[in-house]
């Protein structure tokens, strides 16, 4: 059978598809820092200059920021286009790294194999496993079993503030049946999964006005109203005592997950303590009577991200400030609409404000929730194709963070798009010692292999 | 009569004790930077000198820290000690100021002469109005009407770290049958008044934690408690609907004030609009049922000094953070003490904590209010010394603010304190172009020629 022939071809080649993300795991292509422009741009090109090896037409592509990378396979079959980023985050602090982030090596972690370097999960290592699959297909049957678009994109970690107008403009070029994005993880140790929900966004800074300057607190204390007082309070009611929100309208278009997903989630049996237990924590803190799974995955939540006012160095100063702030973000879910709550959550701050305080906010950023359409067969494919390779069953989950691209695809481009990675909780990513299982990197690259083959007899 | 003559004496000597304020005034004697130490240094002696020139008895005396000024005149009568402070705040941000600080100057400000200098009101133009009313004394008699100790520190405006230790050490030498301090203001424009009760201070750093590390809003956002969400609820709760403190016990010693000095407050006619207007507010924001002089002077308060937590930064990081601070500081008034707030204060938040969540305490710093006994006769002659020399009656009144010395010559010394100064709300001491009224040099130096005489008498 050919795919077998193709995960012989997978296993045979995996010293030196390691060496080759090794090679672009050297290439420091942080997008934030100007400082690292031309990494970025070497990153990009030594992608471009692989896939056309490979047989892809592929070509770096300018923007006004860092480039795009855009590689058509002409191959015959259903048209998907797979999406990865080849640019990383920083890497400060630097001492507390335990070597050079960008000198990537292959070391023991708990007893496995890890491909240690900055970029090495996110998401160069991730973005390899699909190229690595389409190598090996090339490599036995001379071709792919589908046609193949790739788009990689060097701004992911920097906000990606040439993606939309890049997608706008070659929209043609970039449109297929279905999009896979290689940025996500994998539901447990040995369990495969696909995020068909993923959770929108609104981010609202306010800031709380009472006095006109700061005041010593001896000769005002007592008489004048403080904003932080005033900030608390507000803060304090945002969410009810069964840790609902309180913003009016807040739940009003909020669905419930269907019954199947239920059960499927049910199936999974997400430990929460265990869950919890890294980070310090014992016991949800969400919504009374839902789930955790429903906490992180379905329901809509607020968080104070950050809150600042009057004295906060060492020692004492006995002001009583001018102003309070706050950054509050709402993850949103389907059916909630950013713009809608930023006018409601305006209207419920200002309501609650005592005389001589005003209220005002920094212009809002919201995207909303994305939650895939799953009827394409390719969702059903890849579930198997998943299945298949790893020793748990693959599901469908929800995320509680937001991908953009997914939301962008569908708007833009009217694909749904397949969230497929093999990413773990202790990935690292973003924090010094960011690290990439061998096996996450074996498995991901028969996994797409798999999906490859899947997609021919789809 | 000798108090005539001696009152003439300082008219006619009013330009040359401006200039030897301002040969005072042109050493930058800031206490907080030692990078000044040798101004400090420089000011003492300065002050020393003059004392001695005078016919005091005065020695610049070695601390740990910068030096103090004492200073006997050994002449006959009542003994009183005079405080004061010869050193400054720093003048940052310096380009708000109109010229430079160390560089006095007579201007005009709002139709009146002022003396505009660092320091010019806090405290040097203020001590130095009593040690002009000592030389005019001097020159008209040859002598002064009372037993007269000077004790200057030049460690005022930095935390005051020798002033113990060395009121300890020296304490048979500066007992005195009763202090003057003169670092506070008048109650209203031509209206002079005696500071007879000081609020104290409790000062709480409280730091929330709840995870071990910051956590992504998006993985955990929902599930995992929020150390912010847990600080603002406590804080909210600092205060119940009428403004009142509801850390428990908090009114328990509190008293009422008399019934006479009920209505000689009543009697100031005091303005909470016009007090308020000025800094954007209208409205007192005190404890219901209280008059805006009760809310600032015998009415212990709390207030949030500062709070931080999360991310503070410019645009958005969807952190849920380990950890929420806030600086609370309590006013105090007697019968009120630190350490059983402390101890209650600790409890009342502990008792809110949800689970996962752990409160810590920066150590505690506290000093119980002031209230001084009246009785001595010496507040009487210093009551009528100024309703003679002022357009207002003098009245007794409150201070909503510290002032630890007080505390400490009651404490250390068994003295009363009579605080009488002549700074004017506007004098911008703490900030850019502070300024001291000509006015109130000239007519405070009257104020304590008036003062001295009234005590030979006494």
């Amino acid at each position: 059978m050919t795919l077998d022939a193709v995960l012989a071809r997978v296993d045979a080649d995996l010293d030196a598809a390691m060496e080759r993300l090794m090679t672009l795991l050297r290439v420091p292509s942080i997008s934030t820092d100007p400082a690292y422009d031309g990494d970025v741009a070497k990153a990009a090109q030594i992608l471009a200059d692989d896939l056309n090896e490979l047989g892809f037409d592929a070509s770096v592509r300018e923007t006004t920021g860092h480039p795009m990378v855009v590689a058509h396979g002409n191959d015959e079959g259903p048209h998907v286009l797979f999406y990865g980023h080849y640019d990383v985050q920083p890497v400060d602090p630097l001492d507390l790294w335990n070597r050079d982030p960008f000198d990537p090596v292959i070391e023991e972690q708990n007893g496995k194999p890890v491909i240690r370097a900055r970029g090495a999960s996110d998401d160069k290592g991730q973005l390899m496993t699909f190229i690595e699959a389409c190598r090996a297909w090339k490599a036995v049957t001379g071709k792919l079993p589908a046609k193949v678009t790739i788009f990689l994109e060097g701004e992911e970690e920097s906000g990606s503030p040439s993606l939309v107008p890049f997608m706008e403009a070659h929209a043609d070029e970039l449109k297929a049946e279905v999009a896979f994005i290689c940025d996500t993880g994998l539901f447990a140790e040995g369990v495969p999964a696909i995020v068909t929900q993923l959770r929108g966004m609104m981010k609202e800074e306010l800031t709380i006005t009472g006095p006109s300057i700061d005041l010593h607190s001896g000769m005002f204390g007592g008489i004048a109203m403080n904003p932080i007082r005033v900030l608390s309070g507000i803060l304090a009611g945002l969410h009810d005592e069964k840790g609902a929100v309180t913003v009016p309208g807040f739940y009003d278009d909020v669905p419930e997950i269907s019954d199947a997903l239920r059960e499927s989630w049910n199936k999974l049996n997400f430990d929460a303590q265990a869950f919890l237990a890294p980070v310090g924590l014992s016991a949800p803190a969400g919504e009374a009577g839902r789930t955790p799974l429903e906490m992180i995955w379905s329901r809509p939540t607020a968080e104070v991200n950050g809150i600042w006012g009057g004295y906060t160095g060492a020692g004492f100063k006995t002001v009583l400030p001018s102003q309070a702030h706050a950054k509050v973000s709402f993850r949103l879910v389907a059916g909630q609409d950013p713009a809608r709550l930023h006018d409601n959550f305006k209207a419920w701050v200002e309501a609650q404000l005592p005389p001589d305080c005003t209220a005002s906010f920094a212009p809002a950023i919201g995207s909303p929730a994305s939650q895939m359409d799953t009827s394409h067969p390719v969702f059903e494919t890849t579930l198997k194709a998943l299945s298949d390779e790893w020793p748990g069953d693959a599901a469908f989950i929800g995320c509680g963070g937001s991908i953009p691209v997914a939301g962008y695809f569908k708007e833009i481009l009217g694909m749904d798009s397949v969230l497929a990675g093999f990413g773990k909780d202790d990935d690292a990513i973003h924090s010094p010692n960011e690290k990439y299982d061998v096996e996450s990197f074996h498995r991901g690259i028969r996994s797409w292999a798999r999906v490859l083959g899947g997609l021919a007899q789809g």
